[in-house]
């Protein structure tokens, strides 16, 4: 059964039952997915509103953008959890012989691999969503500022998540020009969402 | 139809929606569920294991805590959507008349502390979390490293969002003194939160 097809209950509960995932990797891209869902609901509270009017384009834009992004990090929820199974997997592979050994090292390398690439592309997806974001602040419903102050906090959170979950799968990676790529792209993803993310949740301390 | 009731996909498709609830309340309250739960499971991985067995009876402590914990916050995912649903529901009062007005008027004050209370109640139900949290950080399984950082940025996350609406609340309330306490009071509860779940995080970024 898919993650995103259980009830938000039973998505909590399945999280905190002792199967190792899902875990905080689908958990990060869930924050992910609310925090772009949010930042939807201030656009079809803000377009065709009067006194908005004058970001109408503006508004239909974000809507759009971001209903794509929402798409992809609802997606990605699942996708994490299926390539931490990959891991797993791997652990009930014969290590009897030399060959065995080998085969199962290099399927483990390509698993961790995998693996790390889905919560990095999650940072890249919560990036440019808190950058949508930033572009609605001040220029959308004041009724619902802090609704686009908790999706800046929501993709904040999925961020330094995802980037959690990319460090944690590196630690096993031996492949050390993937290390270095991933770390160093990942800082720098990380760097500007948080930028972004923190400059909104100020900017909503003001208005609300 | 209860939000937590909701299959996750459906959930994450009301938030975005131009429905005004659920919103950025219920959501915050969903970041400290995920939290919450995100612990459960790391004492779920660390309890009986022989490496972790010295903290066996601080886990479990942990983990009876913070199931009580969880509950609330799953509880408090409904109830913030009904009272914001309270506070809506009054728009349609009649105001025709003085004594229709000064009905209303007294209506929406009640209604708007009651919306105040719920986020101001989940604050404290997160900052409770995150510090039970905190006792894990060092010994509790360190595969779940990453998992135990997640569940402090979703307190985090939840903390924040709760206070944006205390605040975005508060701001309606015509009684300073209501407002002066639970601005003065949240305050700390938000700081002393936010203290703990950074710390948190920094020590889960020197561990993965």
């Amino acid at each position: 059964m898919k993650l995103v097809d259980m009830k938000v209950a039973e998505f909590v509960s399945v999280l905190a039952s002792d199967a190792p995932a899902p875990g905080g990797g689908s958990a990060a891209a869930l924050a992910g997915s609310i925090g772009s869902a949010l930042t939807i609901m201030v656009m079809n509270l803000t377009i065709g509103k009067k006194k908005y009017e004058t970001y109408d384009s503006q508004s239909k834009e974000i809507l759009q953008e971001m209903t794509k992004l929402n798409e992809q990090l609802v997606a990605i929820i699942d996708k994490d959890t299926e390539a931490f199974d990959g891991v797993s997997a791997i652990f009930s592979m014969p290590k009897e012989t030399d060959e065995e050994k080998e085969k199962r090292r290099m399927a483990m390398q390509a698993a961790l691999k995998a693996a790390t690439l889905v919560p990095f592309e999650m940072m890249e997806l919560m990036t440019k969503a808190a950058k949508v974001t930033q572009n609605a602040v001040g220029k959308s419903n004041i009724n619902a500022a802090s609704d686009l102050g908790v999706a800046a906090l929501n993709l904040n959170s999925g961020l330094k998540g995802a980037w959690l979950n990319v460090l944690i799968n590196l630690s096993g990676v031996k492949d050390q020009e993937f290390v270095e790529h991933y770390k160093q792209e990942g800082k720098k993803v990380l760097e500007e969402g948080c930028r972004v993310t923190d400059e909104i949740y100020a900017e909503i301390l003001k208005i609300v």
